[in-house]
């Protein structure tokens, strides 16, 4: 249902590879927007060209929940 | 001789704290500017207002060498 997220311990994780740094830092800017609109924030990772998006819900005690599918489906819609 | 700075393993390591997310990241990618420049690239984690500069030289055997802590005082002289 949310192709390229996986469940990693209680996070929901996915990674983008693109063609340079700065790419990948203007991706990260466009999740933050999502993040923002939401006000439910992912944790962004940039290791030079690779930007890896991991979210959970901490007041859920750090579960996956909707809001973290929501935002995860949103991100993918901006990234895919 | 880098305030802020510390050795985490073979890396060095600073955290700074924003106002909100999209300052965060706005920060990130001026490291970002400052990383290609260089052709030199931090590792960058963005938690909520929190950004994380991690530097390591992997064609130094991931050691800290002099393009880390160039790279590391050009970014306290961008952040601090």
């Amino acid at each position: 249902e949310l192709p390229g997220w996986k469940h990693v311990r209680d996070r929901l994780e996915a990674t983008w590879t693109f063609d340079g740094h700065l790419q990948a830092l203007v991706a990260a800017t466009g999740v933050g927007l999502l993040s923002e609109r939401r006000n439910h924030h992912a944790d962004l990772t940039i290791a030079y060209n690779k930007l890896t998006v991991s979210v959970t819900t901490h007041s859920a005690g750090s579960k996956v929940s909707a809001k973290d599918t929501d935002l995860a489906r949103a991100v993918s819609a901006l990234l895919d």
